[in-house]
């Protein structure tokens, strides 16, 4: 599966890649700000949830379900945000992340608030491997 | 079903009703800038789309996919968003709304980005006749 698949280039500049499930690559935003997971299937060629067959669908649901238990485990979380937007970058992907109260853009959405901050040396690494481990990844 | 369900106050007061599908209530945003929908489970207490049984989690996509294409049907959509943040109203609902390229809040979100827009004299309800027909509600 995923013949034919290439991560958009913006999604490959913004994120370090945590590895790949079943359906999706999973990425880590990197935004230190936010314990960020992005989602991508790994079809070419799809824009919306719609385009995936039934069965992609679902699967790429519980991957996202996958994806909030691990981040949970992971990093405080006062309410789950779950995104599929895409009026940037066009390829299918859906955000999964922690919002904590106060947090940068808190109580409103992450996307387009403000720019990115760095993680520092070695913090991103480290919650990436916990991701992984999460994940059975 | 739906026993002691009772929708959100907010939720209420920023909405028209359109019906309920199997498991959700759907509700029409009091904003005319965009045909945007909200769906809420019929289930008190939940929070987290984690917090659904698996079988209602993937009921809930299925009625997300569902609303997406009413909305398609009767809307313009260059890109259809769909979102689970929750951090102001905590009563579990997902947004599912076509963006058109240039409207007011394009490319961003619409979550928190402006007031909203009253519709005009008869306009909801017109929308709401033709997402009841496409919903089959």
């Amino acid at each position: 599966m995923g013949a034919g698949f290439e991560l958009d280039a913006r999604l490959t500049a913004d994120t370090f890649p945590v590895g790949d499930l079943p359906l999706c690559r999973v990425l880590l935003m990197r935004d230190r700000r936010y314990a960020w997971l992005v989602l991508v299937p790994r079809r070419p060629g799809m824009v919306e949830v719609a385009d995936l067959t039934a069965e992609d669908r679902a699967e790429l649901w519980r991957e996202v379900d996958r994806a909030g238990a691990a981040l949970r485990s992971v990093a405080p979380c006062d309410k789950l945000n779950i995104g599929a937007l895409g009026n940037i970058v066009r390829q299918l992907h859906v955000h999964v992340l922690p919002r904590v109260e106060g947090d940068a853009a808190w109580p409103g959405p992450v996307w387009g608030h403000s720019p990115a901050e760095a993680y520092g040396e070695g913090e991103a690494p480290r919650l990436v491997e916990a991701l992984k481990a999460q994940l059975c990844l």
